[in-house]
């Protein structure tokens, strides 16, 4: 998989530079400093005791996410949505995934009543700012999750976590599938589709949008063979990050 | 494709029974009542002249939807958004998802500079309001553009529609995939998908998520087969409700 | 009573033709689509058991309602309030008409500690939605108490309903006084009145608002014989559609 | 008129001392600070060349109201409405009413393309504060119009205003109907009334509404009487205060 | 201190005439219209037994504050901040301000566990609005606190009172440090100075903005000096109005 | 001044390490990443062309600014602003400060009719966050310029800042006057001083706020001075990083 140049000159199935900052906070219980290229996201994972009402008494955890772009993260500034006084349909949406991800990959049983909330701002933006969210969001959930067994709020023998989870953007250009966009081709890109994997390989999430024309089923199929490779590698650099 | 037994009796692969009742309101441009089995949803097509303000002088059109349930239209009744002062993810999330699929098979330079408004509202919910909604918004939307072309608001040679589109939701249960989930087998689906299609078979979206276990690539694929062909048979009645 | 001719060739006594759909929605304890002439009006009642936090412990329970407008109800669309993040003031005027009317008929001793949330969604508004709100919506309180008596939540001896309740418009049009208002009449009214009555020919509101020029004591007689007859009518034909 | 001893020991056909203090406010176009007994309304009249989007180019000018009450102008403290971020339905409520009864008794045409604005605060509440608002914002607009005939904005033989208009409330205690009642009566009222007529005696608004059993015919006359004395009395002390 | 003319002829270091009219409200436990030459704001303190839930159990009190403009209060309207939906930065600051500077006069512990809201509504602005409403809630606030003490809320032994706190504003136009400024003077100061003391004499809030060019140490102490006077003398009023 | 000890060692009168790291942002037109110890504030500076309605044809430009935290910034988890659908006073209160500061050392007819809007995301948060937003934002600013200047924005030869701006907070704990108080400071110090200061030496803000008791004139003036002289050091740090 070759030809076609890519604006930053990488390979059609390669991902950009990934990094994974840990411990970026001093105080939160978790947290990861993320970069996919140019964008980076603060993921932070907030530990506290107990569960929302709805919860109490059920003997289980809850693992939720908050996702939020900073104004200035993106080329061009945008209002504040607290200044607006309401969340946007796009924001709620990433919230949505991001929760939905990483409780993929939890045993709300062995987390016991204890709440985790990972929020995720995004310092700059420069496409796939959810998959990147996801992806970092999972590395300060194991921090966060350690944290509560070193602290005596997880039972030691218990493991929460049953898998990682990772996520990556690939889409199609002038016909051409590719994989991890950064925002020139994200907007160029006539499919664009988001998958959240987890560790052992498994589909967590499957969103795949055409922006023009119709995909097929063979366009499809290629799109779910390039993220299987990037999550796959995204799983080896967590894993590598949290010293596994 | 066959055993297990669902809770209406149908096949794995058959659709609810499915209605278009077109003109429904009397003043709307394009209006349709739909219903996938219980699950029944008042789409209503406003046609305006004009665009938003960042389409002016573009020569292109608009359409957009709103998505929104009745509070009793559930089994218990939910609070109303107007009344909670803002709207919640799941609402703009389908919204969105509904505009999407319908601008798909638009050609925004025939439409010429006219907005079209679909309303999504459901009065019954059963299972599927999303996926119903695009169908039966499909149906508006179609009677809407015929009323603009009637009107002198579309060019007579124009042709804004470029396609049907239709949706159909689809899910695993206890390892078996179904088509058209309602509402009790909705809760119990460990893997749950929505399909947007074209008449002509192409993809629009495609959202699945694991609720429990991650799903595998054969499930996937499954699953897409089931939608294809509901979508078909969707995109078939849609014709007939529209007598072409 | 009958010279001038109406927009619908009416009677200027006349009431148009009223219908009622019981039972409309599958899951709410009490339902009822209720049109007048082109008006429709999806009332839906929820019945719970426990009161509001104010009510705790007194033995009584409570009614209200909630009024809203589909968007495309009307000949040009509006803003969903849900969008806008407010409810504008008409809506909640005529929700808190269309509660304090049915509380009127209702012994909260004899409800005993439950709530019922009528809610009052008008799919189609061509004048009067509110006294078609209010006459349905007692249909629908009807079948909710009904309801509660036999699934033991209210006392099989009790009787929360003391009466019925209906509802009707009148109006000043070119000095002459008619009932039943479609919206071509409504705009043209010189003056407006909303007549709430129980089965047994009691008050429970009078709103008469000049438009145009003040009115009459005269000319209120009249508009207030014309709704007495309008509402004994229309108590008939809840009583028919009760089947009592 | 006499028997049963009311509250304060007036006659049952008796205001309560009204006063009108012009001009308490000095830059106001036109001011007014009204008492109905211990009900004390700040009125403010905002005079302002212009009418909304909506008129312009009408020719028309536009009169306006908005009603509050001080957190702590009744017994005990409410919260206030702009911490709640929301308007509560008896607030939109009565500034609706307050508006269209001002409008009852201008030409719009005769004001010209201005907008007069009348803010009624409710500094004290003691019952009866939206009929208090009502007639102390007549003397506010009236002063206001006074001022934009004196600044030229008016034309000096241009009459906008066609009438005086004033409000009372009536009510039925222990079967009695009586006139002006404060908060320890309103409490207690079967039946509540608002009526508000010009000066000439018309009506332009009559709210009755059962607070407990519904009431007749003849109660409602005889609740008409008294609120018609009752508003020819204070026409006569609005007069009386303009120095007319 | 003389030379340069102010708006209204006083001296530098003179107030302009201060008025407390006690008890203003009927059913408030405190209240006080204050008035500063034009400035005339309405402090009203309403007492409850209990505190917010994070200081239940502590044994303390909680004196809060609540500042708003009436719409007209200004030379042209304002809109209302109910209306918008929220409150504004300047009117949250002031309110805070309130707060901070009643609770430096009392003793929580003394209070016990009841709070005291303090609602500074301003009738009519001419500059100088927040230290008018501190130095006017003070008043209504002993009030408040006698009453308690008077009707057993308050133990009669306790005082949790420490001190009385006034404060008022202090600016430098064309170069020349003043006293208490109307609103003209304001908006021409090139600095502005807000100071709050206690009848002891000690500083409780400092708050100095240039509005153009940095001021110095040297003008900070002339500005100190005048409002070190200024102070006395409102606390001398306060004592006077309170009649100790 | 040494003696007692503070928490991280320093001297009474010595600032924590500060760095700044200019252009964090790819794409803002200034930024800095500004640290006072463990508190780290992200300004980005947002260029655009023209003003707002009320400064439109004035040749001004406008300078604002925005702060926030994030969620996780703090030792607990707060609830994101743009969540509860308000912002709190705290943060408008800051917001105004900022903006207040930075348009004291510009020259808005230099600058031509341009905006720069500040934004402040204060990333961890550990005591003086404010000032540390305003150290930074001056930075941020100073580049934007120069960025205005570059491009064609601002005219070549103007020079619309006047001066630099910096802020450092002081405070007093157990009688002490001290410079730069960290979180675990900063909640127990008795009185509470931020002030803002010109290069050039001159007082731009002072904000003293007594916690607990009062503060005479001499602990305010011993305060005036450590901030003197901390400000003077900020100056000279920010012209280092600014290459000057």
């Amino acid at each position: 998989m070759t030809s076609p140049t890519r604006a930053d000159g990488r390979a059609l199935d390669q991902l950009r530079p990934v990094t994974f900052e840990r411990s970026w906070l001093d105080s939160a219980e978790g947290s990861c400093l993320v970069t996919f290229g140019g964008t980076r996201v603060l993921c932070a994972a907030s530990f506290t005791p107990g569960v929302p009402r709805w919860k109490k008494g059920s003997g289980e955890g809850w693992v939720t996410a908050e996702y939020a772009m900073l104004p200035r993260s993106t080329n061009t500034r945008n209002d504040r949505e607290s200044v607006r006084g309401k969340i946007g349909g796009r924001t709620h949406e990433i919230s949505r995934l991001i929760g939905r991800s990483l409780r993929a990959v939890i045993d709300v049983k062995a987390l016991g009543e204890n709440t985790i909330v990972l929020d995720c701002d995004v310092l700059q933006a420069d496409g796939g700012t959810r998959t990147a969210a996801i992806t970092g969001a999972y590395v300060a959930l194991a921090d966060a999750i350690a944290w509560g067994r070193a602290n005596g709020a997880i039972k030691r023998d218990a493991s929460p976590l049953t898998d990682s989870v990772s996520a990556i953007s690939v889409g199609i250009i002038d016909g051409t599938p590719m994989l991890d966009l950064p925002y020139v081709e994200d907007v160029r890109a006539e499919t664009d589709m988001n998958v959240v994997m987890t560790g052992s390989g498994g589909f967590v999430e499957v969103q795949g949008t055409a922006e023009g024309a119709p995909f097929s089923k063979a366009e499809l199929d290629e799109l779910l063979a390039l993220a299987t490779a990037g999550n796959a590698e995204l799983a080896r650099l967590q894993a590598e990050a949290l010293g596994a």
